[in-house]
């Protein structure tokens, strides 16, 4: 059903090419999760969520996608904050793991199909340590210790993802080489430090240790996606060195690796780049107690997944105003005509309009694919005031199958895991019954003020009456 | 501040014994987790929540407890289900994973400190393995495949755990070997099979394989709460073999291994063994749609841990008839009084009731914990009925101290996420609002129709309205 052709800018390339899968209807795709050291902020969230969007946009075109996020649970910052915390490192790295998926889930960011965590695939990790090895492109500290390091410096396409050249990276540390024969060699894999935990080191050949950072991607997505998949993702601050390390030591050991590579941009606060020593990140608690989560989505998707997102003042103002505005629409049309709901991807694929497709074809524009969904929301609006049912179920359709794509849909249970059926909602439905019942019966004795009465207090609660052919309609503004 | 001594039935020793933690202040806890081929039934999470309350008594009494609580994540039955689903085995495991900790979510189930997955831990298998091949208690298969073999025939108390001698055991299998050297002999390593998928499999010095279910729980047990730990615990239907080979296999490699071993029942449906044969299986999704988390909690924790647990006709409608009455009296009394916070957990331990206390120090005896909550509940209306407000507020105080620890506090957030500040709860709250001042109003006017009408309305709708002296309150029934 892959109905149309779509474009996605490689950054190994430089340019936007054709995404086309390797195999037929299929997509296999990594991305980079969060090391696992502290709470989510926002530069996190975007990062997880406009990999969601492309996820599911693959899907609303026919593609079976399995996407593998890893999470990153040991490192130095690991370590040393469940030292200072006084903790097990796994106890601390589990905690953050799952701050973070409960603020995937709020956000309405699907799982993936898989989520590995580092430390569960040390043996797949040596496996590649030992073809590297016998590939001659690692070997093990000249110091003695268990140090391994990737020989960056005899790799000739070394530099290739982030087009530099080998050459002209400086060999300046030479006091610095801890058993390394080139500065610009990288670790593969760390000797265990004398005061690190047991649980922290892996025997190995070489003597205990655990596992550099790069060497675990490129073992996990191998590992569940082959040794060449579709695309490879992540921030564009994992550019250098991480990504091109991952690609070095993968092709290095006879893997393809990712034929796509996509950098999703950062987020700005205040147009000031976010980060620990100005004290200006946005977690993800903060952004909940500012937004709803259908807002706060909106927010992180706005922007070109390559741009800057800047988290300014009005932005989230703004979002749960466009939001809102969709919203209203939804809420109006489906009282008149119903909710929409879709027989299956061909038929939500069927109504999106001709912009919105064009858009997520084109690297996944989505300022214009937001544009196409407001331009249906205000043209469904005018065939409503019109009263023209036929023009109005058409936006409603396109409307609801765009939100439906963008994880945008305010109908989903996602926004309201556990809410639908509270004991409030049943109460509220219930009063709600009792008074449009009390406002009915006073008009029908022509007594206005009482039914006009009953109109405001419920406009001062925030509830919108809406009188209809077949009732009184009602909903929270 | 652990104020009082603790019994516990250890199953190994088949008597009470007084739980004394092996470190002062700390308790070690290993919980089998499920094997993740199916979505969680009402079985899985009545021993999750038994042991959740465990360690929330624990806790209450001022210990630091580690709780570890595994998920297999592969077996036989995963690689089945998922072969004929045309998935991938991690991708099927992680899915039924995650349905599992969604369902734990909703009955209040804390997280466990740990929860690692049995394939992460291959490493730490392999290295289980040798100590034991080193130590003459296994064995590559004869046949030249690459299983490995305990030979529990030659580990002198095979059968301590469940208090059954080897002799006694039939060696009835002599035509299935399979490589055995006597078929009382388990397996720790599972030979790949020629159909099973490569990512299924991982090198060994014996051959490619993946690790029998017994070796994943004694490595991961050991990894993360060291050779000697307080309490393992899970279902007494993992007893035998399961728990009677982890033990052997720890033991024979040198590890002392669980100081105290707890079983709890199983659940029965309507007087009959849950069993997929009988098709009575009640999953968490139906026991969700039959009643409120917090009754479904109530309804779990209610038998005494090692009993059956029956869920028969009416149970779940005594359950959450039981638990309302405890939110009836709550809701009152923290109208009149206030909420009852604590100053940390001591503050909380003094307002218990030594009836209660006495009950869960004595093998957790949860119906008498339950009796004592139950006669804290009515002192505590008959306190309110008398004006006693004193006597209510310690009937109160020691109410929220008995919910806090068994974790059915309706107060807390676990039941509420996201519901709390919903665009529902905000109009209805307002609507209140001016309700009850309409109604003030009628009131000072001696319009008693009109307040007496409001009444009714509200009260149609399932809301309760209570005047006290400081204004009306209200509440949903």
């Amino acid at each position: 059903m892959t109905a149309t052709a779509m474009n996605l800018y490689d950054s190994k390339a430089q340019t936007l090419r054709e995404f086309v899968p390797l195999k037929a209807g299929e997509v296999g795709m990594y991305v980079c999760g969060p090391t696992v050291q502290g709470a989510p902020h926002v530069g996190h969230l975007r990062s997880a969520l406009v990999y969601d969007i492309l996820r599911r946009w693959l899907a609303a075109k026919g593609l079976r996608v399995t996407l593998v996020r890893n999470v990153t649970d040991i490192d130095d910052k690991v370590l040393e904050k469940a030292s200072e915390a006084g903790v097990p490192w796994w106890a601390l790295a589990y905690q953050f793991e799952q701050e973070f998926n409960a603020a995937y889930r709020t956000l309405g960011i699907e799982a993936p199909t898989y989520e590995p965590r580092a430390t569960g695939h040390i043996t797949e990790m040596l496996e590649l340590v030992d073809r590297l090895i016998d590939a001659g492109y690692a070997y093990q500290a000249t110091d003695g210790s268990a140090d391994v390091y990737f020989k960056a410096s005899k790799w000739a396409s070394y530099g290739e993802l982030t087009n530099q050249r080998i050459e002209d990276m400086v060999d300046d540390a030479e006091g610095q080489l801890r058993g390394k024969l080139d500065a610009r060699d990288f670790t593969l894999w760390k000797a265990a430090k004398p005061n690190e935990p047991v649980t922290a080191q892996w025997p190995t050949r070489f003597g205990a240790g655990r596992p550099g950072w790069h060497l675990e991607c490129s073992a996990m997505a191998t590992r569940y996606l082959g040794a060449r998949f579709d695309i490879h993702g992540g921030g564009l601050d994992l550019r250098f060195p991480h990504h091109e390390n991952e690609l070095a030591q993968s092709r290095a050991a006879g893997d393809e690796f990712a034929n796509f590579w996509l950098h999703n941009g950062l987020v700005n606060v205040g147009g000031q780049k976010m980060s620990k020593s100005l004290g200006n990140s946005t977690f993800a608690s903060d952004l909940f107690t500012q937004a709803r989560p259908i807002a706060a989505r909106y927010f992180l998707g706005s922007a070109h997944y390559r741009s800057v997102l800047d988290l300014h003042d009005s932005a989230l103002a703004e979002a749960e105003s466009a939001i809102s505005r969709v919203e209203g629409f939804l809420a109006r049309a489906e009282r008149k005509l119903g909710r929409r709901d879709f027989e299956g991807h061909h038929d939500r694929y069927q109504q999106l309009p001709t912009a919105f497709v064009s858009a997520m074809d084109e690297d996944l524009n989505l300022p214009a694919a937001l544009a196409a969904l407001h331009e249906a929301v205000r043209a469904g609006n005018a065939a409503l005031d019109a009263h023209e049912d036929a023009a109005a179920q058409v936006e409603l359709s396109a409307v609801t199958a765009m939100v439906d794509v963008l994880g945008l849909n305010p109908n989903s249970s996602v926004w309201s895991v556990g809410q639908g059926d509270s004991a409030e909602s049943k109460a509220l439905g219930s009063l709600m019954e009792a008074l449009i019942a009390e406002r009915n019966l006073a008009r029908a004795n022509k007594d206005f003020a009482r039914s006009d009465a009953i109109r405001d207090q419920l406009k001062a609660a925030g509830i919108q009456l809406e009188d209809a052919a077949d009732g009184t309609n009602w909903s929270i503004s």
